[in-house]
């Protein structure tokens, strides 16, 4: 099938799919994670031809340890589909209603978004994971993978089209680009006619591709430059525990610190604290000038490239500043507008910070760490959006909605 | 200035302006609206040179009369300015709130956007509208109007930046681009560092250029091929009235209706009676055969072009469907998901159409003219969003926000 016929086939099969109900959709994705239980042999048999080509390839053990399924990861896999299948439809609501003066009663619907494209790198728990919330919330995806992955996600994917099918509705409700290339991946962000949106999962530079080329709406996920600010006013202790949480508890992962802000009051105390405990987990630090006056000499100095990197590794900037309004500031001019914290025990500082900057989330007293679907409580996430338009922060299932308007009439006319 | 301190400088303007009050903000906005009236000679003079201009190139009177500004349209301004000061602050809002297992308080607040571009045509109205509805939503705006309207456009703007200086708000809260070529308009599009979001506001050529080249976030707005379909059980005489409505009283605009779809089964009945009603304002029609049969020789045969194109104009396409079944195809193959009509008294037909029709605003027994913000009861409108991303359908001031997670910790950490 040519990409244009798959969007097509996407389309038509989004139709009926909308039209499902609840019911049906939970038996789907129950359905198919008993036919991934089922199917584990064949799924392992494949994955391992993916493991084979990454080891000729010279892959680093840690992404082969990302791209590799075990029995347990894919029960994981399929347990996981259950939990989606047990959170509440977001497509049976109406979000309000109203009555005009000339007697049309419109009701705002929560619908499908209708097609969405997935752009995204080798994890294949992604294939099943992201196929089961668009399910669950009445979408149809069109899916990219990465091309280390891909005899595993066909795998997937033809196990869950079976599944579909043998349920009764479109197998073509879930589709996967067979075509792994940048050209194939190019066509997909200008899929306008039958994508409703793209959602790209992955790093920084796979992002920026599906920014600078999608005329597809996009929503951007997942890149993290975050801070934690310590005020004055912290209980030092607790400033330690976080940024040491913050930092250190996933450093790979987006909503970890990359750089912490220490109010000069408190600095010559709370760094040399602070160290200590990121010295347990050989944290390397990046501090300005008077970081490296107070922390000595085996701090590196910190250059402008630090205040604007997402490290994603055992590393950590620190600027000391002269007050709130100067980490205020910095947040806001290098930060990535993901998560972003103050300790502090004063309640005009906590106030000012929570207002003034600019960020998806905003926290006091706490790790940044709790950007998250799950922490948030909405039992799934899709990704972290760093956008503004449509979705900000943790993506759940209300993310993979729109609006429709029902208007009643009576022969109104204008 | 270049496009990138413009966009630097709306981007430090936009955290003063989103701290701003409500009290603040409608201040402000009364203050333009007065400073708008007590500087119409002005206006009216810089408008003049505009329209000298335009006639000199030969301008069509229609488009003259698009760009013209008279006393009465500059008082239409500054009441329409003192209408946005009265709406609700869609920013003084809290979504949401819940707290977690470990005892973080999650509180889902509205902020604005932050820096708005809108790109649009040779209206000057849209520069006042546009500002003061990125104003009481506390955006900052980079207005990009048409090279037709650039006197009467920057007159506005200057009008404006000394209400916001003399009320002590940034000058930058309302920027406009004074250079109108195509290559600084591209460089808008990707202005990603600064801008939030664009919106186009015009003509079909424009917004498709936007989308195609934006890397900035877009709303799409404002294209519209929308249907009335007349079903079997169709009250004939409101079925006429509703399609003679959407059609005629505004033909020009977004929601008007381009195609009748019309069950075979009333078909001989309803089309002479609909035709006698549209011929009272000299309607075109291009029919498929059977309406062609029905109609007699003096109708045109309509192409598969027809059935997408967006006339704008008092040309009307029909088309005799089999049933509720084809006309919803029809529309979800042909239309563009913007506001589509049945006429029907069948219960089963109405909420089959509601549901199955994939457009923004969907009708039973009215007319598909009521999409629009003023309509809905919105007071106010940005544009008709035709994408489902962020905004579907007419977008008021609640759209031009977004979300912001407050999180208040106790020292958690993950």
């Amino acid at each position: 099938m040519t990409l244009e016929e798959m969007g097509k086939s996407a389309r038509n099969a989004s139709f009926i799919l909308s039209s499902a109900g609840t019911g049906l959709k939970n038996a789907t994705l129950e359905r198919i994670s008993c036919d991934i239980i089922k199917n584990s042999d064949y799924i392992l048999a494949q994955n391992q031809k993916d493991i084979t080509v990454a080891r000729q390839a010279g892959i680093t053990e840690a992404l082969i340890d990302r791209l590799m399924l075990t029995k347990a990861r894919i029960d994981g896999m399929a347990e996981g589909i259950l939990k989606v299948a047990a959170l509440e439809d977001p497509t049976a609501k109406v979000d309000s209603g109203w009555v005009r003066p000339n007697g049309l009663r419109i009701f705002k619907a929560r619908v499908p978004l209708g097609v969405i494209g997935i752009i995204y790198e080798a994890r294949p728990n992604v294939t099943v994971d992201a196929a089961a919330l668009c399910l669950k919330s009445g979408n149809v995806c069109i899916l990219r993978g990465g091309k280390e992955a891909i005899n595993s996600n066909l795998a997937l994917v033809s196990i869950m089209r079976s599944s579909l099918q043998s349920i009764g509705l479109p197998q073509d409700c879930v589709q996967i680009l067979e075509d792994t290339s940048r050209e194939t991946a190019r066509e997909l962000m200008r899929l306008n006619k039958y994508l409703d949106v793209l959602i790209p999962r992955g790093g920084v530079s796979l992002i920026r591709s599906v920014v600078e080329n999608s005329t597809v709406p996009v929503i951007e996920t997942g890149i993290g430059n975050c801070h934690v600010y310590i005020d004055k006013a912290a209980d030092l202790e607790m400033g330690a525990n976080i940024i040491f949480n913050a930092k250190t508890s996933r450093p790979s992962v987006c909503n970890a610190a990359e750089t912490l802000l220490v109010h000069e009051a408190i600095a010559a105390e709370f760094l040399p604290r602070a160290k200590k405990l990121l010295d347990t987990k050989n944290v390397e630090l990046r501090g300005c000038a008077k970081t490296c006056a107070i922390l000595g000499e085996n701090i590196k100095l910190a250059t402008q490239e630090d205040w604007v990197t997402e490290y994603n590794d055992y590393i950590l900037a620190i600027k000391v500043v002269e007050n709130i309004d100067e980490a205020i500031k910095h947040i806001n001019t290098f930060g990535s507008r993901h998560s972003e914290a103050i300790v502090t025990e004063s309640y005009t500082n906590s106030e000012k910070f929570l207002q003034q900057i600019d960020a998806a989330a905003v926290y006091v007293n706490a790790s940044t760490r709790f950007t998250d679907g799950e922490e948030f409580g909405f039992g799934a996430e899709i990704g972290i959006s760093t956008q503004k338009l449509h979705a900000r922060g943790p993506m759940g299932l209300a993310e993979l909605t729109t609006i429709k308007y029902l208007v009643y009439g009576s022969g109104q006319t204008r």
